[in-house]
């Protein structure tokens, strides 16, 4: 990090959403209806916290150079081209008495065509998607996209979250271990390179920090990472901190606090949403599986702590359930020990709304990423590990999962950049 | 805190239980068999916690003067004249397989009599009493207990761990706002003086280390913090944190973290042991439920959030149920609420064992207890809120609540004291 | 019961609410809204069931001579002087887009000035209250409402179901053993007779049968009794059987049929509404308490099978918990033993809308009520029983709880008055 | 059914089970320790159910011609070559103070040989296993078994209930078509004959009833029906109904009474034992599926019922999750619908125990199957469909699994055998 003075946050920030679906559409009429009055986009750290323990420290949004609600436009890609009125409907996340106010503002933002590819989302698919002659030039459309929304839209800046859908888990090989042979396999469209990895590259060549909202691997490959270092853009995944890992997170480094033994978590999921739907595809669910089972093991280590937690037992289910929609549910059991090895229980049952938990996650990161841009920080931002599942760290550290941990490596960031004026 | 090192833990340390019931008998039956190898002494930070991230630092038990397991020598007072084993087995907490090996060692602990008064605690009597002719004769049975247990097994230090019964709530008034008040008072057999505020008062008088385990009011009356500051007496409290607070104080931090809205927050407790028995009385539930409800208010902070904390509608049932034996059962519904203010629920069933948990707890306090008198600090030891329910703070602080909160308070002691030696 | 076929339902039926709240209201609108073809009476056996185990076999609105929605004109009373829409809207059980199609009807219905005293509810209070100058008087003024609306209305019939609050409990004396000595009772505004009852005696008076959705004692008096019989009236009762209590009467039958033991059950129930309010007065949960935990002993048959129910503990307990609103919630805890006595344990939360429930319940009370009218059916109807936590069975008989023995009962019934023709 | 008096149980019952684990090894613990007064065999209907409401109605045990518990002798089968106390032991359902009084009697059973093979349980593997050059000679092996072993202990009758794993799912063909075809596929040792099929046959040929405590096809064939009704030998199956199927089987008739509609029905079961690893395989897993899947259609009858139940989502998981040993634990989450379609949750968490609630299930059908054998009823007996999860109906009938309809049909086939003496 450097130390001039952060950047002002003038003119106006393009927050640009690859998939306008529930949690995109989510994020944008919060954020319309909050700017009327009209709601509170309760959830956000940079719009409700304080930058100190005292009851009348300044909130985030005084304290820092952060862009203001009102400067944010908002666009996006999607396969389905409906405005985002239609699409917030069809999502069925909020209600009418929130979207009719704020109906015309919606209608108005449609998706800019996207990029897609059914064999890394096998359970869905949309006319809304762009054609080239390989993967370099759907790259060039949408720095072309980015490039064209700025100047409709008069923004000085722009930031980007990813929003859309759990793709099916790619291995990594030689053509992720470079920028070089990661043009190349542009060029030969190489069926290693995911949308999510064309997205990334493509942002980050137009300057915009790229976050990442699911677990894709894009972000944590060789080449993204070296384009970022290169470009100076910030860069941050992945897979949004909500629900059931959320609250895993909370829990687990309490039992650790107090030495209490885990022998077994097992974690159940019920979804009726289009993410569902992705998830019941076992390619997808692979990548999602891995990124919910990583959370435990850092806060309960076995290397530290053998007796307590080498032998935990882990299992984690996703299934998809329609009647539930939107308001995903999950059902913990976490078997624990104590003093003189006595067994005991914990069952958690999280009747939650996955989108209503990313929508303040995904306005957090792009101000934050809009920030750290402006700080010149380029490269990957492991001070943004507070709202991922699978955190991603700098080279040569581990991720950070606790998330009383995660918070204080954000303030500390936070109070750093302060300290530069 | 003064600089000098802190003497070294040599010989014989009295660990002194008034009440030898569940909990009591939990903590010594587990340090008999621990000592032998037969059981583990999980939840302890002081035999498993390391000092530092380092998978390999060195246990608190090994970079601490601590007194060592094998040096303890277990005593106390009950109003039931049964020895330990005969009490463990009553109290239905540990299995034969855990009883049988000790069961000798067991035997060989009978308490002595007790201080007791049924207005204290209604649901209770038993037949192991000290009569006297006022309360100032009791304290002083008290200290010849002290004294004489000790002569006659060779100790060097005591410390003493409240783990009796829940007493009915006591105003505070003139005869707690002073030590020589208090000590007319017991002479004159004030009824404001309770049994707790008699053991703890001997306890500082003999210069043995106080720390109270039930919401009692005792160790916090302007009265005793005055004796144990003269007498440079550690003292801290109070009420153990098990089971449902315990798991409270980790999810508020979470929720807070996040900036998650909380409406309401339901926890009922079915309970069956002793414990149970005594709160189904209304004036030892009103002690209870005051501890209880204390934890969230400094965590989900309302003068802070307002918009968030200030509706927070907290309800805390404890109910007598006998089914449950020992094992406590909480169960807490939580009504939290995100983004444009949608509600979601949580809902955590535990299925918890009291004295288990507790027992860890004691063990933990004891030997810190101990490192405080050592290390000469007298009065109130806040760095141990992290083990009760109602931390008592120094004069002029707030009680910690938060779990994390805490533990970094209690490492930053260690810390220091490590520091001086 | 005699053999004359039934009258057919000829014209229109007055449905008379005593409380147009929560209950009341849902109920209208959704025979309203259900007329129109806007929704479905969905729990209503009289609209769903069929008369038959053949999928084909009619439903009981077109096997029985039942009177059709479109006959019925809704009417009652309440203490506060809103329209049923006003109403609706403030009791929040529905949603805007089911009432606005059917706002104009909702509105047109206000509710007559009731009888009410604060003595016997006492966390309620309104202005919509009669005034006379002893108790006779009030039930003279119940007796012309009822007149007046059905001449008004060109009703031929009218039947009345209880939907007002939970009354404290009242002790049975001598003003209720006779008719004789409570209308002397009315006559002396004898406090022991409750609003209720004035209810009650005015209905029956006026020829129209009587429900009871309360746990109030009223219709289980020897004096009502006496006066339902001489007047052939059918009345039944009482309080609904929603919730929580409904869930007992489905497992309990379950665990006797399987000769699994029942250590204890433990209750609890969270509400927000109106009805948790007035419960959160320590009579009316009396009443309530005991209506609720009357359900187990039945059937869980201590006397037939000792070893299995004899020490069942069983414990209910219902807070006011204000951001539950109308969804009433139930956790129990359900203590089972089998095979050796070994223990198992069943978790039933059940997230409920009390008013969702007991509509369908108001409704086919009042269709069968009306029914048994028509079949000259005076006194008790213990075959209703079906429907309530306490079932009023009729005189030297036990009550049955067991669900489906009600179920059977209620199906016997309507074979039996088939046959009549 | 004919009308001749049942034979009475005069001699010494062999009582045989394929399969002694967990459940085998608890049922014949349990029947021991209940001779000698030392536990009770609590849930089982033949010994504690009363023929008749009177609450001092005779016992079954006492109503009807049974065998009782002092004449049955206990031998089975079981591909590890443990006693049943080191079994017992293995399994860890009983606790040493049940198994030690009995520990020689435990112990002097051994199990014979098996019919075993690997294709069929891919997750388990044993040394006791039979050889043979076909499937036929296997057959004629567990004949000879039979014979010896009823001979050595002078057994008068003998009866069979399996209590081994769950198989693979098996496609039924022309092999099962017929007695004929199935006879020359065991010469052939035909792959489509599995080894439960072998065992049913065995038992069959030797006169022997046999009950299907596993979903494995067998008895539901042709080829066996062809044969018991020839033989005049008792059948019935299958699945014993244990845990969150019995528990679904109550509540579904309760949602159906009240016409309540359901939308969803998520269902997730964690089991550790040797039941669990088999059912960790997909083959075993699928079997096990069909049959939990089953048992809602027929209660919540989509046909009569389309409204309320054709768009029902069922979802049933079984996830092997070693912490929780034999102490199998489902969740159910439950989505009603009532009154104008506003939907309710019901969410059950059973912490059951699989062996003790399978054992009297095994005792009780062991005792039927002996009476129809005595009664002369051969063939199919779906009066026993109270204790299947996946009943087998007779011919040209549907099944039953309301477990009160099932109630119903068991004590009628009781009065009925009754009266014929």
């Amino acid at each position: 990090m450097n130390n001039d003075p952060v950047a002002p946050a003038k003119g106006k920030l393009a927050v640009l959403l690859p998939g306008l679906g529930a949690v995109g559409t989510t994020v944008i009429a919060g954020v319309l209806a909050a700017r009327k009055g009209l709601a509170r986009p309760i959830g956000s750290l940079t719009q409700y916290a304080r930058m100190g323990d005292d009851p009348n420290a300044p909130r985030l949004r005084d304290a820092m150079p952060l862009a203001h609600l009102d400067d944010i436009v908002f666009g996006g890609w999607d396969i389905f081209d409906e405005d985002c009125y239609t699409a917030a409907k069809n999502a069925g996340v909020l209600e009418d008495r929130h979207l009719d106010p704020i109906r015309e503002e919606l209608e108005a933002i449609r998706p800019m065509s996207a990029v897609f590819d059914q064999d890394y989302v096998r359970n869905l698919s949309g006319p809304n998607v762009k054609e080239g002659a390989n993967k370099m030039e759907l790259a060039e459309a949408l720095i072309d996209d980015i490039e064209s929304f700025m100047a409709d839209n008069g923004c000085d800046r722009a930031v980007s979250v990813w929003c859309a859908s759990t793709e099916v888990h790619v291995n990594l090989g030689p053509v992720h271990s470079s920028l070089e042979a990661f043009e190349a396999g542009l060029l030969e469209s190489d069926p290693a390179i995911s949308p999510t990895m064309i997205y990334a590259y493509a942002h980050i060549k137009a300057g915009v920090p790229f976050l990442n909202g699911a677990p894709n691997t894009a972000l944590d490959t060789p080449a993204i990472i070296e384009l970022a270092e290169r470009e100076g853009v910030p860069i941050a995944g992945k897979d949004f901190k909500t629900g059931q890992t959320l609250i895993k997170t909370i829990l687990a480094p309490g039992f650790a606090a107090r030495m209490l033994g885990v022998s077994g978590w097992y974690s159940t999921n019920i979804l009726g949403n289009r993410d569902g739907a992705v998830l019941d595809d076992p390619g997808s669910f692979k990548t999602k599986e891995q990124s919910k089972l990583s959370v435990l093991e850092s806060i309960l280590d076995a290397d530290a702590y053998p007796e307590i937690y080498e032998e935990m037992d882990h299992k984690v289910r996703i299934d998809y359930y329609p009647p539930r929609g939107d308001n995903k549910e999950g059902w913990d059991n976490i078997d624990i020990f104590g003093w003189m090895d006595y067994p005991m229980q914990i069952k958690v049952n999280f009747l939650c709304r996955d989108s209503i938990l990313a929508a303040p996650v995904v306005l957090d990161l792009a101000l934050f990423g809009d920030l750290a841009s402006r700080a010149g920080m380029g490269g990957v931002q492991d001070w943004l590990s507070f709202y991922f599942k699978s955190p991603q760290p700098v080279a040569g550290e581990v991720p950070v999962h606790d998330l009383f941990a995660q918070r204080d490596l954000l303030f500390d960031t936070l109070y750093a950049l302060k300290e530069r004026g």
